[in-house]
């Protein structure tokens, strides 16, 4: 998975359910085309298929259960997420958290079936913990910002350095992605800029009347900060 | 929904996952269709619109979240499988359970998403309870029948009768479907005659070598029930 | 059990937590013995010891696990609470709701432990529901009230009467309890005139600065009650 | 805390409900007096003030539900169990197991009520992750081995020395102790040996008919483990 990289969690926002989701993850693509940004998208999980199938950006799911093929009626199975064309999963999302031994083994059964883990935290503390457990990201999400309009890189900047430094602590190697209320351009360059490897929008772009030039904004200040560490490095 | 009805869950199993999920709904609907019988598919929640595009029999999720649309990541939307092209849902599963008070709230919703509904339960008396939330379909389904090869309506033809009329006393017009364990043609007679609306088959057609033949000799028994029934009112 | 009952819910509030949880129980105790009135205390399992040895009015455990005895750490055995003193159980409070299936485990599990049940329900719905399950109490408690100082039996006495219905169309003889923001003694009135067995109580009690006026008062209500019944049976 | 520590979980055995909890607890409380070790007890909630007050040897909840005083029916309050005398928790055990969020809140509420903290971990991956959160100790317990006679340090020894190396990567303090399968006073200096800091024990020493002998042998092999670090740093 490329980084710096921003990915947008649909979650079950009925502005992105169905063909909207199609429409949506269409839009995002076409934008990290045009700006060179790498882009992803976590639609539903009845909606994977289609969006997979319609663009060419990396799919996520949203979460996926720890379990083998099976008896396991009514839930979500890393193979058939796979083959509906995901290419990695999102895991313990603060809205549908799961138990420390769930996050073990379901990171073991996406690696079989080779997909991406984004393991999310809720906190510094949490962040660290999950690292131990060598997912390939970690996205930091404080619940009470999520939603917010209150990007937790400003709201609270220290949260973000001290998560880096925890989780660095832990594990040297993990990537480090900042949710929870970034909303403006702005914000992603705030969180690239102290040390994350990118963001997690959802509400901002997703409820959006325009997600397009917000989008296009988001893919600009990832470019700027590019631009900024490249000068920084010729400078030196 | 049509009765009498053979619901065939595809639960996560690998042999019903994927590509292979719309040959087995293929198979289900040339038989229903030559037979003429009711037949459906639940097949996993990113397996729901490709097979629903590719079949014209009823196709149910295998569950979905007590939620409206909204922030809830990683959660089953009743919109959102409506959308993929489900006409129901299974309920409480005994592999997916819910608490009493999301049964009702996911009826509700299920009804305002105009999706069929099917209530699972391990028990008569769990069956009569649910019945009183007035579903479309109640299925039983003794937990320690599934997958047994064990049919509940041979092995245990009193939980049935005794189920029939607890619920009756509670609900007059909810119908019943019978599952766990229904294995062979002989489990689908057994089930109609103690007074059921149909049946829940899974691993006994989804596992097998050759699942038209299980389903044929199945649909066989859905018609010979149907001529002693009529037979047995023209004698009358 | 006998009925009408008041049941005082002490809840993990820390005015009836150790020590106080006694004093609480002592009071009520005196208020009930004083004026004749049946009062059962529900305090936390770990001064369920204390509180039995202390007073001679029932007392009940919040919630007991769907277990027997075994590898359970940290759940709740029924033959435990039973043996500290517990004479009844909560079971499925809207703080603590479980599984229907598990309901109907826990009401098995009670039964041998001899212990009275309450299954808490949060609609007419869910309260018909629980009905069909067979306990000795059904109480309604709709969680929008709770804590709110405004009593169900006045806010909705609509809830309660169709209520009531529901639940006597499912089982004629289950004793009904309702809860929900009975605060005051009018409250009480309303709800035994409503049809049914009795009130459960919590914050207005527990956090009352006088929980014994209070009680006098509630019991009053009940004595009231009783009267008016008397009276109008002597006058037919 | 002191260590090494010796602590039996009693689970909600029956062996050990209710007065059998009392006498088990002065069991282990007079072998530690006459031998000099470190013991400690778990017992059920409901049991937890009646063993405190007959004990003088630290006595742990089995687990405290990540909550403060408030409207939590049928939870278990950190406040409630401190109350009753208990001077540490298990949290997160492996047949008790909660989110990793709620650890890290349970750890704060813990700590803030002055309770000692066992976090429960069933792999060393786990057991990596939850030192991360600070807890007091750590308590490696293979579920698979749980109640199954076979000692997790005999059987899996790399196991435990894997975990020790994990955990120590995280975190340098952390006090780590060797549960699961602990039947013998070998199994004991094995995992003293393997470099823990103590053993959980249960049904070995709970169902035991003479559970005095094995305490008093399991005592014995603490102090052989002392001597021998005694001498080995005498002759260096």
């Amino acid at each position: 998975m490329k980084t710096p990289l921003l990915l947008i969690n649909f979650k079950t926002y009925i502005e992105a359910t169905g063909k909207k989701s199609i429409e949506l993850a269409k839009i995002a693509e076409q934008v990290a085309r045009e700006q060179g940004v790498n882009f992803a998208v976590a639609p539903q999980f009845s909606d994977l298929k289609p969006v997979s199938e319609a663009v060419d950006i990396p799919v996520f799911s949203q979460h996926i259960d720890p379990i083998r093929p099976g008896a396991y009626t009514g839930h979500v199975l890393a193979e058939a997420v796979r083959s509906a064309g995901a290419g990695g999963t999102l895991i313990n999302h603060s809205e549908r958290r799961i138990k420390i031994s769930e996050i073990e083994e379901t990171l073991e059964i996406a690696r079989s079936a080779e997909l991406a883990t984004i393991v999310c935290a809720n906190t510094s503390g949490v962040g660290a913990a999950v690292a131990a457990l060598d997912p390939d990201m970690v996205a930091i999400e404080p619940p009470e910002l999520i939603g917010s309009g209150v990007a937790v890189s400003k709201a609270q900047p220290e949260l973000i350095t001290r998560t880096v430094t925890r989780i660095r602590d832990v594990n040297k190697t993990v990537k480090i992605l900042c949710g929870a209320g970034v909303s403006y351009a702005d914000d992603v360059i705030s969180a690239l800029t102290l040390g994350t490897d990118g963001v997690l929008v959802a509400s901002s772009v997703v409820k959006n009347k325009d997600p397009k030039k917000l989008l296009q904004e988001m893919a600009g200040a990832m470019l700027d900060h590019r631009g900024l560490r490249l000068s920084a490095s010729a400078s030196n």
